[in-house]
């Protein structure tokens, strides 16, 4: 059904959807559910930022090749015979076709299976039959794109004016990531799964443990609401000490992690930066050493260097990705978005990579509680899209205590777009 | 393929389409076929009009709901713990979610899945946790929607200035529909069936009769399609005898009725009306008593108050609905465009409340016309959308004895997309 | 993810991207993808040019009627009882529903399902019942579709303004084709495929031999890429004896083949015509009979009046359709785009029509190198479209040795979009 004003106008510019939103409050529905917006979204913050797309674990070995599809975009990512990992554009040089299929493969050469262009992993075209004697192979290597690696986090950049700020992250993470050393854990499960709604609101879902209580039996056992915010004047008595004793127990752990050399404590977003961003070392409930369904490690081999069970959750939010890092296994979901309603999100379970399935972990349990809160939360990303695209939906107030960081997303969000001349 | 002349201009605006239509001729094709004519008759015929979406006796204890999805729209129906039917929009007011999903549930409260904001059955907002102390719920109640019953048969209106004119509809059908007493029957079966084709085509296959014989051998055992209009001229004197037989014997039925207190006389569409209906009560073929195979009463237990079965078929057309209220059951459809080349179709039959299948009523021998006439009407819509899409579809000619009912719709049509400034 | 250059202004019109095209390279991305210029592509190839679409065989007896679609329009081929081919819009005079369903019938009059008008198979309208003695039946004629045979293909342009050299086509192939009297062979098989890619693409990608050796291994075994263009320098000293032996013997074949009465010699297309098509007698490799598995004739029968089993392959292409005219057995592909990124490639199979299945062919062996050649084909475009979409496509260079026929295909559709008026 049409929206009640004036439908057979000419609906708002984007602009004027952006200016409309109110501070405190979701966005417009426009922002969430429009074509024209969507190529907006495409255009600033799945092209122009920086995004967390893959691992360097992924290519562990010289040859190995992992393709990523973004939207319209495909990236291989890959390791040369000098161990240097690289990023291409999986289109070749010729008439455009892909070099690759989605997923894993081990290569010598990228050749093309159309007419047998061949290129070096360096990225240079090495072969191109038939094209004569004066034919230029030089100007047609592979174009290649943009990236870092953010302790073994592959962000890539598909613009070719990539934002500065992205040092902020490297530095703030490095360290925090170092003795997990991701960069050379295991990739022990990946799982898609496409939530039928816009990512914006995969994202917000991510943001905030609002919804946990009522929504995720199996996370409420190590996750701690309240380190999400909540309203004081509701607690009861009991329910307000018991909250009390939560943050002093925090505030110690956090020192204690600080004293011992492991950075802690929070680091925010800046709604004014274009790389955003939030970390904090987390406390787990019940004895506190992973996000399994009893708070025990899930593997027994721990990562990297660690030898303590009780470094907490490493939690890295990104706007499109979000990481759960503890001592014994890591989680980290990437989002695309696939159109304006309808998101992938694609969540891969870590460990160290000598770890032996039967033996240090059962991947049933390793995995099992993110699976569920995956399937959760895509059915209510689904139901939010759905009232959202109601024309009697009208933007409602974020809770002051449980949702501010969704007002934050929302003030960065539309800043960023108005910055890019939206 | 494109059409004829000068396709790559830009297509004529909707006031051209409708200006460009030929009185006693099927529409232009881009009233049929485009996406900007499909937005404007969401916004004008399914928003701004009322629209048949189900019936009292879908909820017919307190604390029952049942929601129906109206393109992006979706609408709880429930009733109240006073007994009484309300609608509300399926959106709660915090961040949009969908309250219940389609179908029927039973609920004490609304609870929302997302954030457990909870409403009363009266639609006020009695619970939002964690929204603080300066939260004003008064303001944040469920946005309840426009609806009125006729005699049983919800009726709603999505904006917020509906046609006065529905006044006319109720006071006609009121009457007509006491007997049958629909707001206590009971939903004995439904049925949905999407056509792939424009919602104004299967309107106008409802709306004559001229292909019946051709396709719809089960329904043409109780349909007399003489009532839908005949060119006299192609009839043989035999035929003539019989048809005017027919035509006597109809006036004699209209009058008794009349007589005994049943209106049946014809109520005729308004063009320049908002609110498009017909009605009229008619005889059917056989016995008499029932649009089922052998034209014999399918349920033992006649509907509301009748005891007599020969009381004909009350039919009742909406711009989105058809009806067919007989002594011992009654077809109700509901047409709600899903895209502009395809159509939902929901069927209901009606019994008596206290009607027990197996024993009143046999459940194939109930549904067994219409089902059949539905699929057939269903392929029709298809066949005919395909080739209004073609590019060498011209608006044809109606027959003017026997489609003047889709001539009067045309016209209807046209001139209230114009009235409401398209 | 959305082009580099400010994906927040409109998109370039047509003729920009048209203007933009770099001679020797393969088109804008655009050109391939967009829905605007599918549209246009729609309006000026498949609607204003002559199109492949079907074969006076199909319809072999009068009475016989074959519907196929183009698109949103669709034909029905037929002949009537004078023997004489007629190819009507398969759209009824009254409310335009389809006459006929896709694929072959026997019809003695053409009914309307809706309403039982009904056409003679001249097109006359001869029975519209309910219509009244004013209507006037002459001027409700089925539309005739324009078409031509050649040699016993049809090809239709839908709009009334035919491009005129079409005669070329017929000059240039009846003398070529008489002897293998494709107007009364047999349909043996028949296959579609969807191709996910744009038309052009699957266009492209026949129209070069550049990639069948890494991909066709069941082609090449008759097939000689040779004839397709190829670096003389990349050969080796070996390979280019070889190549030099295979085009004297290909000359001396054509000079043999001419001086017999067997028109053979390349006939190429014109770039500032409208008519686009290519026709040269080939030399298959091996024993060179047939594009069969072994290059043997595939049926012992030889089509038409033909007795000598080497008289190569005549190749025919147009702009929607390749073909190979050999000895034993023809095969005839129709391209029919469905969207920017779909496309329907349609192969027939033709052999005598006294061939028996079984005695004079096995259908697997006639069949396999095509189907085999056509899947393989399938998914190159479709790894081709995927490239030319990702916004780092930039448009490549051709083989001015093994792609000059794309080239100039490209510079021909470039050259038509322009001269109606794109």
């Amino acid at each position: 059904m049409a929206p009640a004003s004036s439908p057979h106008q000419a609906p708002p510019a984007i602009s004027a959807l952006l200016a409309e939103r109110l501070p405190g409050h979701s966005l417009p529905a426009g922002l969430y559910t429009r074509d024209d917006v969507f190529a907006a979204d495409m255009d600033v913050f799945f092209y122009r930022h920086w995004i967390a797309v893959g691992l360097e674990c992924e290519v562990p070995e010289p040859g190995d090749a992992h393709v990523v599809e973004l939207g319209k975009s495909s990236v291989i990512l890959l390791r040369d015979d000098d161990n240097i990992v690289r990023v291409y554009h999986n289109v070749c040089r010729h008439r455009g076709s892909r070099l690759l299929g989605p997923g894993s493969s081990i290569v010598s050469r990228l050749v093309c299976p159309y007419h047998q262009w061949t290129y070096e992993l360096t990225g240079e075209l090495m072969h191109a039959p038939h094209m004569g004697q004066d034919f230029d192979r030089s100007c047609r290597s592979l174009k290649p794109v943009n990236f870092v690696s953010v302790g073994g986090l592959i962000y890539v950049c598909l613009s070719d004016d990539p934002p500065a700020d992205v040092s902020r992250l490297i530095e703030t993470m490095e360290p925090r990531l170092a003795p997990y050393d991701i960069r050379n854990a295991k990739v022990a499960h990946s799982c898609d799964i496409v939530e039928r709604g816009n990512w914006k609101l995969t994202i917000e879902n991510n943001r905030e443990c609002y919804h946990c209580l009522g929504n995720h039996p199996e996370l409420c056992v190590s996750f701690i609401d309240l380190d999400f915010g909540y309203d004081p004047a509701t607690l009861s008595p009991d329910d307000r000490e018991r909250a009390a004793a939560h943050h002093a127990r925090f505030a110690r752990a956090t020192a204690d992690w600080e004293a011992a050399g492991y950075p802690s404590a929070a680091v925010l977003p800046r709604v004014d930066g274009d790389t955003n961003f939030r970390t904090q070392r987390l406390l787990m409930d019940g004895v506190g050493e992973s996000q399994s369904p009893d708070t025990r490690a899930a593997c027994a081999r721990l990562l990297g260097t660690i030898d303590d069970k009780l470094l907490g959750d490493v939690h890295l939010w990104g706007h499109n990705t979000w990481n759960h890092f503890m001592g014994d296994h890591a989680v980290v979901a990437t989002v695309i978005p696939l159109g304006p309603d309808e998101t992938l999100v694609r969540t891969k379970w870590l460990v160290h990579k000598d770890a032996v399935e039967g033996v240090d972990y059962d991947l049933d349990r390793l995995t099992s509680v993110w699976t569920a809160t995956t399937r959760q939360d895509a059915a209510l990303v689904e139901h939010s899209h759905a009232g959202i695209s109601d024309p009697a939906y009208e933007p409602g107030p974020y809770s002051t205590f449980a949702e501010a960081e969704l007002d934050s997303f929302a003030a960065w969000y539309v800043r960023q777009l108005q910055v890019h001349g939206y």
